[in-house]
């Protein structure tokens, strides 16, 4: 390769897929987890922080037949050739801190944590590689009592960080449920679990395609399969009509059919499955320690509906949706969707210990609850104010426009000395709008000498250049000259805090 | 390579240097943090929070003679076949964005960050491949006052988490005094800035070993070399005894010389050097300032003495030194040392877009200040309460146990059902015992039937049982039996918080 003639300058930008988040992006996702973080304590959940970087071996992501681990985590060999990786989520890290402490965690072990994880995915609008999540989980507890008390937690933590009371509700699904249909249908067989994996495959990813393809659609896949626009084929389950119409009762979330009477009609279609029967049984203990605690269907509802995780949780799943309406791109109504979602797995600590561990955890999607919050008018409405700047008329005045600035710190006001090049003084208005400051102090040599300052009101300066005439705008009601003893009174009646 | 008869199971490690972090060690930093915060945006800093990756071309850590980045950071390459790196400190990306956003930014630019960062170094004892940072910079303010108030900030932000003023002291120093010093003593000068580069890269290092060398030590690496105990030989800068000396005048910190004796002798000294004279003006004006807002020299202090960092930065420097007394490793008394430095450094844009840009900011040592914090009794001197646990004495009525720990929480009380097996009532004791519980709620089926639950002290009980006779200890003083309706009242009784 031909050596370069000057060395190229390097480019100021982040890497594909990640980005920067400044000021009041960064304060208002602090203080929402700050809020969710008094919740998940109030209930007993301890905080726990791993590290980002994980062994790629205990990640579990490792394929030994490539030489590079396999897409989906960024990840890279250390010295001693072992492959480290950024974690992907916050639940195997979780995996590896309770098979690495299980001597000295207290069991059951509930734990939340918050932070970024990464994805080495394709970027896209919206979609980065790396964006926070905040799970809460417990280890450790067969009980459905435990999977009852996410519920609640999740149900709180929605109201605390400002989604009223009927703008959402979670959600309570449960796998084994899943099964009982499965194995009426015939295509589970207790006695052989792996019997039929292929068929219930197909059931599994039919049924989670049903926003998509419409119940027509995931029938077709459920028996001999589909063509799709494109004249592709896709071969289905195979099952008949009856076998796919006892499977498809679990989607049919027609709103015509409340949850508690499709309930009961699951009940008695699985009533020849023993798990599909524990399924009803263990939803029907949730909802009766839920309304113990006071937390009503309006709040959380038990939905044979839900189907998302399906596939992935072994017992009771839960899904917190938003149900307000918002426009969507093209302008249309719809409601906002799901917020968080979770559900009990087992063999969590299995892959290290051999021991099988229950646990039940919930992940909040931080950023979609904190567009959720937006699109409320719960947070980022009005800038918050910027500092109150201190000018700068005289450069050997500079001790004295610190002590001003030193004067309104103490009285535990926001505030700023402008440090740029104080010579021209427009390029200091400009720097205060640019900082949306409500204040402007002035004090120049003749201001000194009289022992008073200007404070100018910015936000009220700012409506008169946009509406008075000139006369109103002449006469300066936005500028006001108080002795500097009364600085700080005349800032705070500005601000509304006197 | 043969195949492995089983599949090995993975190990529940964090990888070699790395560490989580549990319950109190995860609440204190983001106390102690949400605290230094506070301080930060009273002086109009915001917050940003970079991506953890950053391309190794931005972070300027690329060799190009090399397949791999150079050791230090942990970089891999993406599907494009860009190196990416896990950022090694704050600074280099805060020069990122100020070159990638120079348009959309105030300016003067006030920002803060904290957060963790990566270095692919050795790990020992005390030391991690991540750690946290929390910095503050101003970017494009040239004037010294920005310098004096990263100061003023600093010790603010030392008091506001809990250093108490005497106990720890800001000094200040100037890299323009060393250039001064240096060209006094004839191995600067300034028409030819790379003459005698490599002389002066001998003073720098020998300057920063004066702890471990003493001024002997120095002194010989000045001159013509130092012969060290192993009977290794390392070559001098050359330097006659007369030109050492000047420049050993910037290490003469003992106590017997006051910070402003030894200001004034070194301002005669370098009388003759332009940037030595500017160098001791600046401090002399950042002293002044800093009066004027009431910082004196008992919180920030002009000390030519403080050499750590004089290589990196090109002007002022600071370094935030706790002095009170601990205890090292054998037993000694020391002072507990740096937890905090940064200074003026030039060209932090430069590198992108070819302007020059001044900065000033500091870095403060997130573990460092809390081991102080720990070593002054501030934090982690009593463990903090656990919450009170809910025990089940009968499994079928859960849902009554979980309305009395929703009760509870609704009271604001941290509180627990139990929820592992509650088959054996010695381990639900034994679980509140490792959750630190201060109260045990107990309610069998005689007490339901009375509509009275047991409230257990079990902070006084475990004092009872580890002092008490036998005769107090049946009497069980640390349990009460109250209504049920009187339960909240009862539990905030114990905490201390009725």
């Amino acid at each position: 390769m031909a050596k370069e003639k000057s060395p190229r300058r390097p480019r100021a930008e982040t890497p594909k897929g990640f980005r920067d988040y400044f000021g009041a992006e960064v304060t208002e996702r602090a203080e929402m987890l700050r809020r969710i973080t008094e919740v998940y304590h109030r209930y007993g959940f301890d905080p726990l922080e791993t590290s980002a970087v994980e062994t790629v071996e205990a990640l579990g992501k490792f394929l030994p037949d490539v030489d590079r681990p396999n897409e989906g985590v960024f990840a890279w060999q250390d010295e001693d050739q072992d492959w480290l990786a950024l974690r992907y989520d916050l639940t195997a890290p979780l995996a590896r801190v309770a098979a690495q402490y299980r001597n000295d965690l207290p069991s059951p072990y509930r734990r939340y944590a918050m932070g970024p994880v990464w994805r080495n995915e394709k970027p896209g609008p919206g979609r980065f590689r790396q964006f926070y999540q905040c799970d809460a989980d417990t280890v450790g507890a067969p009980t459905v009592a435990a999977d009852a008390e996410i519920c609640a937690m999740l149900s709180d933590a929605l109201e605390t960080v400002g989604i009223p009371r009927g703008d959402y509700v979670v959600k309570v699904n449960n796998r084994k449920v899943l099964n009982g249909l499965m194995q009426v249908a015939g295509v589970l067989d207790p006695a052989d679990p792996n019997k039929f994996a292929h068929e219930r495959g197909i059931v599994l990813r039919a049924i989670d395609k049903i926003d998509r393809l419409g119940p027509d659609g995931v029938r077709a896949l459920l028996g001999e399969g589909r063509k799709d626009e494109s004249g592709d084929f896709t071969k289905g389950a195979g099952l008949s009509d009856e076998q796919s119409s006892i499977v498809m009762l679990l989607t049919d979330n027609e709103l015509s059919v409340d949850a508690a009477a499709r309930l009961l009609k699951l009940k008695e279609v699985v009533r020849a499955s023993p798990i599909g029967t524990e399924g009803i049984d263990e939803l029907a203990q949730i909802a009766s320690l839920l309304e113990a605690q006071g937390y009503g269907p309006d709040r959380i509802d038990i939905d044979p509906g839900v189907v998302r995780g399906l596939g992935y949780y072994t017992g009771p799943v839960f899904e917190a949706e938003l149900t307000f309406e918002i426009l969507d791109d093209k302008g249309r109504k719809r409601s906002f969707g799901s917020v968080a979602g979770g559900g009990r797995y087992d063999d969590l600590v299995k892959r290290f210990t051999g021991q099988s561990v229950p646990a039940t955890g919930v992940s909040i999607g931080v950023d979609r609850l904190l567009a959720a919050l937006r699109a409320k008018g719960r947070i980022g409405q009005e800038a918050a104010p910027g500092p109150v700047i201190v000018t700068v008329m005289d450069r050997d005045r500079m001790a004295d426009y610190m002590a001003i600035v030193a004067e309104l710190r103490a009285a535990g006001i926001r505030a700023e000395m402008y440090l740029g090049n104080p010579k021209n003084f427009g390029n200091q208005l400009k720097y205060a709008d640019k900082r949306q400051s409500p204040v402007a102090i002035i004090q120049g040599t003749d201001e000194a000498a009289r022992g008073v300052v200007q404070v100018k009101d910015l936000i009220l300066g700012a409506k008169i250049a946009a509406a008075a005439s000139v006369e109103e705008w002449k006469s300066q009601p936005a500028q006001t000259e108080v002795a500097r003893a009364d600085l700080v009174a005349a800032v705070r009646r500005i601000l509304g805090n006197s």
